[in-house]
């Protein structure tokens, strides 16, 4: 896949994101997160403050994702690159609304989400980006 | 989920694995895996000799596992362990017409698949094992 198509494939349909980050002991820890692009191709998410996932990417921003097709002929793209938690988190209720919009067909539970707090916005800045289509073809 | 609804939401429609594993710079990587379970509770799934993961997997053993439903109300199951290469491959065979069987429903797909050779089976001995459903409720 290309750029465009990989841009595509990530936005095409709600799938999760698997999202793999590094323990303190530095074992890795994957789990699925909700995500969406912005303008310049970043990785957009969002964690809940004091979760191991939040502070795992507090202590070392080292990420890889994984968004993949479970059905034949299989599917996936790989994202890596390195994340960060803007000072600024004004964006945050934003981010929140339109996310979980992607994910869940209900104005109430974005309304409900994008209210809560003890939420963190979390940019991930891909360094390397790539896509597989028709692995059994 | 308890420890035999984790078993069975692995088993109950073949989802792929998400793997996480360690590259050489102490940076995650994560792509989709086919798996099985065998009759002691590991996973076991088959990577080709050469390629990253095989290549991370020799070199540290850490990994972790999410498979995941993508759709609402969304659930999971995360598994971490330490991964072994046995020194009889011999069960390969065996391993990649089941596991292969799972995936594709195609009967040859599972007989080329079994006879290639260059793979390594790899058996995942969990140390924890973690399951949620119905995240969005």
């Amino acid at each position: 896949m290309n750029i465009d198509e990989i841009r595509e494939y990530l936005l095409e349909s709600p799938r999760t994101g698997k999202l793999a980050t590094l323990k303190k002991d530095g074992s890795p820890h994957v789990s699925p997160i909700w995500f969406d692009l912005d303008d310049n191709g970043n990785i957009v998410f969002i964690t809940r403050d004091g979760y191991l996932k939040n502070e795992n990417i507090r202590q070392d921003p080292r990420v890889a994702l994984c968004v993949d097709d479970e059905q034949p002929p299989f599917s996936y793209v790989i994202v890596e690159g390195r994340v960060s938690i803007p000072e600024n988190q004004k964006p945050l209720k934003y981010w929140s609304a339109r996310i979980s919009g992607r994910y869940m067909d209900d104005e109430n539970y974005a309304k409900r989400y994008s209210a809560e707090t003890g939420y963190s916005l979390v940019i991930l800045k891909p360094t390397k980006i790539l896509g597989y289509t028709n692995i059994t073809d």
